[in-house]
């Protein structure tokens, strides 16, 4: 096939596409890490192990029915074709010619939109963490990738009411971010407290994660693998939109970090290394909205507010009874829906000519017209993915049950669900005795 | 230089490919925790950090003649030229003119090559773990870059008598996982197994891995890295294949991951961590050689089949008494023949036809010549790495010995190779002295 | 816009430049790793923690300041304008026209150049480890980024004196890595050695790092970052000059971790890892300089004497007195005046054509000019860099103090300066406790 313009043209913005597909699924790592790292060391290895096995599930999943519920030509509500994606099917563009113009190979768009629907249950984990089953992990990667994902995808993403709204989500505040988010609080508030959480006069305790090393290891990988997620939105490099796209995403990410810090710091006279990383985290999902429709300075604004929410949200959530072990719902859930309105106030009219979706913000002249419409589109989502949740985890509540037994979750999870320590030369039998005996917390004495 | 459609063509295949050969190097960190994460504290520094050493020695061996045997213009056995490699050199590019016909620059062909052999060396150093001397490792880390490696490589990529025979391993089941495995298998065998591993009745203990957290992180490198590997593998993103290839790489994997668990999970009731992630590898090695042949939801089966194979071979090396700590054999060795074999049944008439290579398998009217071919390559590639990795071995055991002394290996390698524990404050030396004393396994004490 | 020749070269040039990007700050994960790895567990959330916030301090002050000082137009000493970097800026092109022709979009000029900065400065913090101040940490970041830095990078890249004297330094030995180190070792100097590092009669204690599987990560995710620091430092893949640049850059590294294995084999009898993992980083540095202008011969010899020299400079440095835990002047100084000097010696007339900057080395006929611009510039760097850090810290020493308590640096820095510990299971109080009483490094028993 002789090369043309236009042929050259789809092959750069393929293997800048692919690349960012790569660095999203990356993000499986940093996930990894950071739940593991935040959470103790009897459960490491399967906060670690599990997110194989579900970005497994989640792959087979998307793949069989996902996608196409997603991005299949449908109606306004859900797509409907393209199930058990084979693109060389002689169908395969046909069934996506709706939300599908992107000039890169639709495998590429497959793996790029399977790796987003993956970062969005690997945030939903975090409201399970510590004390849900294995066979529930199971379960529920299959009805997040196939009916609570694709739903608000393809509202938003898949030509639905939200993208004909005008709706602006650029990278999945709240398409990835909040739909997690929601997920592990419904989970969190159906599972209860993990226990030794909350004392009788419901004061909170503590609970560390085991190893900051993992978690500091953990955002990096995120904060890189978030270079893919934004900037990899753009679905190409000709344009060269994506490296501003990527300035105002770094950009936003260190005004968090900075910002929490200052805040826990002001605030405990302690620069806490977990409260700066969550904050690195919720300016970057902040971000993931706006970071294609507004200016370097309001990248730092967006950035450093969302440090300053996630840390006091944080904190009221775990003083109303509401255990999120790695506060998924703080920095994913609050700052997603922060993020997505953030551009009814930030968006430029330039770029959102540029874009051509929606209206700019409040703060330029847009008026309160797309703020509106992000508030709409928040709480359509919001309320969808809370029910849908709901009612699946309290049915597997009410039926095979959601939690391990007490002594499980004592002994923790990677023995009772995998049979086997994940530090077993740190956790050796006679210490998991011990700490039966005493109900002392100390595994190492 | 005006830019021309080809030139940009190039530039744009160099562009991916030198991504994909970043990604294949960064298969050596997967490796390095992978390996340290599946053995024990006291060896911890030894296992990852010989991995950088190791990688050091076979870019210098590769460099000064494992390229040339390898792609060298020379013979159907071997390759024989540009040794000491300068692509400035005057007459580099015609040394390797018969394999080397990709539009990319002939160093970064070098890179990528190169890569995959450490790749290959690095799987091999699963069946030395945990006893083998350094000084074994050195030694072997050059003669396998020269003398095992270049051969059948050149037999398959290089323009070898494989090669006109139309075996068809796109990015390695055979070339890369499978010489490893065997060269680990021949190491294993020699070596005998670890102290410990086996009661005087033959039944075997387990001696699980020190860190899952590691071999989580190792398993996600390596997947990530397998986009590099195989979508790489096609040198170049010009065409849009490398995505195709990408998905079957990806759908395979998760079909590992989730058979593996599956098949853990019902036979011991324990959804065993490692086990799932071998059953990742495994299907990645199987998929390897098929990723260009087949469709997506062959690739799903092929994955499938490689995650329950290698549960079942691992046992069974076990039983025989074959210690091989890190499952090497198995996980590159069995999914390798596996994955091999694969296209005879599943190569599709029109992606054989894509890649010129060989012809379609036995389930799409093939018949069964390819599955004969690919047996062929098989036996052949195994019988040579197998005798020459066998009597290398054997004659550095007959010289200077393979294992370190019974002490050495009690203590641990760090302390003995390296003259300090990867761990010093975990592994400190009164622990280690009562350790020695009570001949106890548990060293945390 | 229609597509045109030049166009696409510019998107397949971002495309890479990007990509490199992406890894140069990833190596922030590898610095974080390999000094956290290389000290104490008591420090491990701190050292690893303060590398997430100190990149998004340097984020900030780059954007802000740093740009403008060091790329923008202004004179011979130091850049003026574009400040608070905005690409849609009106002016923003303009600001930057005398140091920025390339084609790609100035948004990723940025990004690449700041990555490199906040790798700078991950270097110094080698020398503040384990007994710095957090604050101390916050104040040298910015200052570092607006002070030290833009002057130096001016100076060589930014069209400064430097420059017009055809100073080679193709990616940063100087301007990157020996300004770091040159800040550590004011830093290390200042502070004064650890509490326990030197004994009454001078005599020094190993402190080994606590865990040699994070160092491994470290320095393997810095080898692949450094593909991007070279290679991605050409600005582009169209010329396909880059995979040359990753073949010297691969070639240095490797020869790095053979000759320091080596040299600390035969020395002391024991393959120490600590000591071929600063081998594999000195070689890097070294080839950093010259990459773009040696022959793959000399860049093994360059990497061979990086990695020997850093081996003795470093315990030269220990027995007189000086404090580095990290070895930050040995590996990124000691090498940094190595690289800076090969190209005098080693580069050849063709490369030196290609690059366009300076003269051949001695060895090929360029006699001493070219190693005295290489010389002249390592000095007048040396001296500015070591001065304004010096100054810089004297005088917080002065007022705020650099270190932190006694008491403090015993219990360490994750409870002093962050309210709790890296491994709180680990590390529980009792044993601080216990470690305080008896003044025992064993912190396990």
């Amino acid at each position: 096939m002789e090369p043309t313009f236009a042929s050259l043209a789809s092959a750069i913005d393929a293997t800048w596409v692919m690349v960012a597909a790569i660095l999203v699924i990356l993000m499986q790592a940093g996930f990894a890490l950071l739940e593991a790292g935040s959470t103790r060391m009897k459960n490491a290895g399967h906060v670690a192990g599990k997110t194989v096995l579900t970005f497994g599930l989640c792959t087979l999943a998307f793949w069989a029915l996902g996608f196409g519920l997603t991005f299949g030509n449908g109606n306004e509500f859900i797509g409907l074709g393209g199930f058990f994606f084979d693109p060389s099917g002689e169908n395969a563009a046909d069934s996506f010619s709706n939300a599908f113009a992107a000039d890169i190979p639709i495998s590429l768009f497959f793996l790029f939109q399977l790796a987003f629907a993956a970062v969005s249950l690997a945030i939903a984990w975090g409201g399970f963490a510590e004390r849900a089953k294995l066979s529930i992990y199971v379960i529920f990667s299959f009805l997040f990738t196939i009916v609570i994902y694709p739903v608000i995808g393809h509202w938003v993403w898949g030509g639905g009411w939200l993208a004909e709204l005008g709706m602006q989500d650029f990278a999945g505040s709240t398409v990835v971010h909040l739909q997690g988010a929601v997920a592990a609080l419904a989970a969190t508030i159906l599972l209860k407290p993990r226990i030794g959480k909350y004392n009788r006069d419901g004061s909170s305790n503590p609970i560390p994660g085991h190893n900051q090393v993992y978690t500091v290891l953990g955002v990096i990988l995120l904060w890189i693998g978030w270079f893919g997620f934004n900037a990899g939105s753009t679905l190409g490099s000709t344009s060269g939109f994506f490296a501003y796209v990527a300035l105002t995403t770094n950009l936003g990410a260190a005004a968090g970090a900075v910002a929490a810090m200052a805040i826990a710091w002001s605030v405990t006279g302690k620069a806490d290394i977990p409260t700066t990383l969550n904050g690195v985290i919720a300016a970057l999902v902040a971000i993931t909205a706006s970071c294609a429709f507004v200016e370097p300075w309001a990248a730092v604004v967006i950035g450093s507010v969302s440090g300053i929410l996630t840390y006091f949200t944080a904190i009221w959530f775990d003083r109303k009874g509401i255990d999120d072990p790695v506060y998924a719902f703080s920095v994913h859930g609050v700052a997603g829906i922060w993020g997505t309105l953030s551009t009814g106030f930030f968006a430029t009219p330039e770029l959102v000519e540029q874009a051509g979706v929606g209206a700019p913000g409040l703060f330029y002249g847009g008026g309160w017209h797309q703020l509106g419409v992000q508030a709409l589109g928040l709480v359509g989502s919001l309320l969808y993915v809370f029910i849908v949740s709901y009612v699946i985890l309290a049915a597997l509540k009410a039926t095979i049950g959601l939690r391990v037994t007490e002594e499980e979750e004592v002994i923790g999870l990677d023995l009772s669900e995998h049979g086997g320590y994940g530090y077993p030369e740190l956790l050796p039998a006679e210490h998991i005795s011990s700490f039966k005996r005493n109900g002392s917390h100390s595994l190492t004495r």
